[in-house]
């Protein structure tokens, strides 16, 4: 390239954000990505088979961690982490020493605005965590702290400094997220509408979180950005980023933290196969008729004031409410405590920097 | 116009939906809106001095209703009409037959979509009124019941049908609503992000309600529409369209009804004097602070199953716990009160459709 390593500008949070990224193949996506991501720390997460090797492309700062990374660090809490599922990301929020984390999919590509112009997806999901959000006051101009917009008439000026954020949700042209279901009926949907817009996710109301174009704040929320138990060995898939977001958004709205939704969009490349997922979810199907209630009327106890402390006490109201609906939920709940040791023995205070020369992990650059 | 009547396409729900323009000057407004008016029945209602004449531009059928007409309609009930304040506007929603309603304000004209074409703001509302919205659950790919649009993966099947649409809130391109404070301080703010996107306003969640560019289904909601005491002999304005926005969402939620709001825009002509908005707002500045969490807090019995019982048992919260506030509370709970029962008198099932040929109001065409 024309322009020296030197010369480039220093792109926000540079130091203090991890990209995080799951996959069975060869990160050539990257390339595409490369005038955005290359001043940032990659974090791959392999999903599935060790022995295989994933290639990066040159130049790119990253970490990879395999399942014996997995094993050797976690050791016995390594059950908590999926195997054979994109669920395994979570291991790389865990490991991560930074205070925000950026994850995506491997399939999805720069997408455009309308002008034309390449969205800088992390560009914009770092605005979105380093504002606040509206979350307890809807604002009809969307994100009043974006140019150009404001606080409308009639919203309350004590609520006018908002909530931290904690989480930002990004969208994703051409592919929709849909369910197997809808990808069956509707095979040819493509997503062509940008909606210039970001907004808070009302404190008190539940959303699909998808883990495929993401940002959250780790110290204020990482603990709960758990994936659950997908993929190999378990009755369910797909519903990974689904179970983290209901369980994140219960505890931002216990916590007084703000998830926002909208822009950035990515380019979602490729429908994965419906008559796979329509496999993996379809239990999902029936179990979220009982979850989804149970997230919308589940408290949490007062004395409840951190995120771990939360994410305990749902897995407890998880073991009792939801095991009466499977078995699976008493298995996940059980997962959920296990997570969180892990988190903690990973991330106490004493430990050393996490795993930064480790055999099997690849630093290149 | 080179198309002879005839010709004319029947625009949706033409017989159906009645158009109230509150006013205090000629109408010449409407010309911009001919071609998108001119097949429904408008419902003028003069604000201020009845001596003056409003002149409204040939062709189209309307009916006009000054402060005369009102307290000949409504008798000694007339008191919860607001004199010169644009809030008498919700005397035509009383009086007119129609099953909807979309109000604008006569400084709103018609805005252009990004692609240069003219926006048919009646239209959007209609389709936003003819489809369900999504209460209890969001939805990130926004209105899901839009082309080209669905649910996403993730969102309950059970909850997929919706709830009725009862209120559908429109926003305005180039000058935004806003407050007198936020006007001081940025008084060459322009509204120039045309998001392409309509919502549901999740249940539980309160949100600033404007009047300028409102449609509803008077069936569903009518009764709660009631724009409060405002204007002369009162103490506050610019308040009248936030209590019916308060009022309205308490009791939507209270009977599963939703509330939509984004497209369709309307170009907002021109900025009212903030230092006018200043002397009418100030005292809701302060009261707003303690309106919004008693709305956000009260809840309604399980007994009141209709609109009127919704409202009538708000106005007896309104008067116990806001009447601390500040005595105009237990004005305005009475006029509460009393507009139920005006509502009740002219529509009550026995009545002859409302006043079709009164002397003083003009119909022509």
């Amino acid at each position: 390239m024309a322009t020296a390593p030197s010369a480039k500008l220093t792109p926000l949070l540079k130091d203090e954000l991890d990209i995080v990224i799951p996959t069975i193949r060869n990160l050539d996506f990257l390339e595409m990505w490369r005038p955005f991501f290359e001043q940032y720390h990659l974090i791959i997460v392999q999903d599935g088979d060790p022995s295989k090797k994933i290639r990066v492309p040159d130049g790119f700062d990253c970490q990879l961690y395999n399942r014996n990374d997995v094993n050797r660090i976690l050791g016995p809490k390594a059950s908590c982490i999926s195997f054979k599922d994109s669920a395994c990301r979570c291991f790389g929020y865990l490991v991560s020493k930074k205070k925000y984390i950026f994850t995506i999919d491997d399939d999805c590509f720069v997408a455009k605005d309308p002008s034309g112009k390449e969205i800088n997806a992390l560009e914009q999901h770092i605005k979105n965590l380093l504002t606040p959000s509206t979350t307890h006051f809807f604002n009809t101009l969307y994100d009043p702290y974006r140019e150009g917009a404001d606080f409308v008439r009639g919203y309350p000026f004590s609520l006018r400094e908002g909530a931290p954020t904690a989480v930002s949700h990004g969208l994703w042209l051409n592919i929709p997220d849909y369910d197997a279901p809808t990808q069956l009926v509707k095979p040819l949907e493509r997503n062509t509408r940008y909606v210039d817009a970001v907004m808070t996710v009302p404190k008190g109301t539940l959303f699909p979180m998808c883990g495929m174009n993401l940002a959250f704040d780790r110290e204020l929320i990482g603990p709960a950005m758990y994936f659950g138990l997908m993929g190999d060995g378990q009755p369910i898939g797909r519903y990974d980023d689904m179970w983290a977001g209901w369980c994140m958004k219960v505890i931002c709205d216990h916590l007084g933290l703000g998830v926002k939704t909208g822009l950035p969009y990515i380019w979602h490349s490729k429908a994965s196969n419906p008559f796979v997922n329509l496999k993996k979810e379809y239990k999902g199907i029936f179990w979220q008729e009982k979850a989804i209630p149970f997230f919308q009327s589940v408290s949490l106890p007062k004395e409840c004031s951190s995120v771990e402390k939360c994410y305990l006490a749902l897995a407890g109201e998880v073991k009792s409410k939801l095991g009466e609906v499977d078995p699976y939920f008493i298995k996940l709940a059980d997962a959920m405590v296990t997570w969180i040791e892990a988190w903690n023995m990973v991330n106490s205070p004493g430990e050393k920097p996490a795993m930064t020369s480790l055999p099997n992990a690849t630093s290149k650059k």
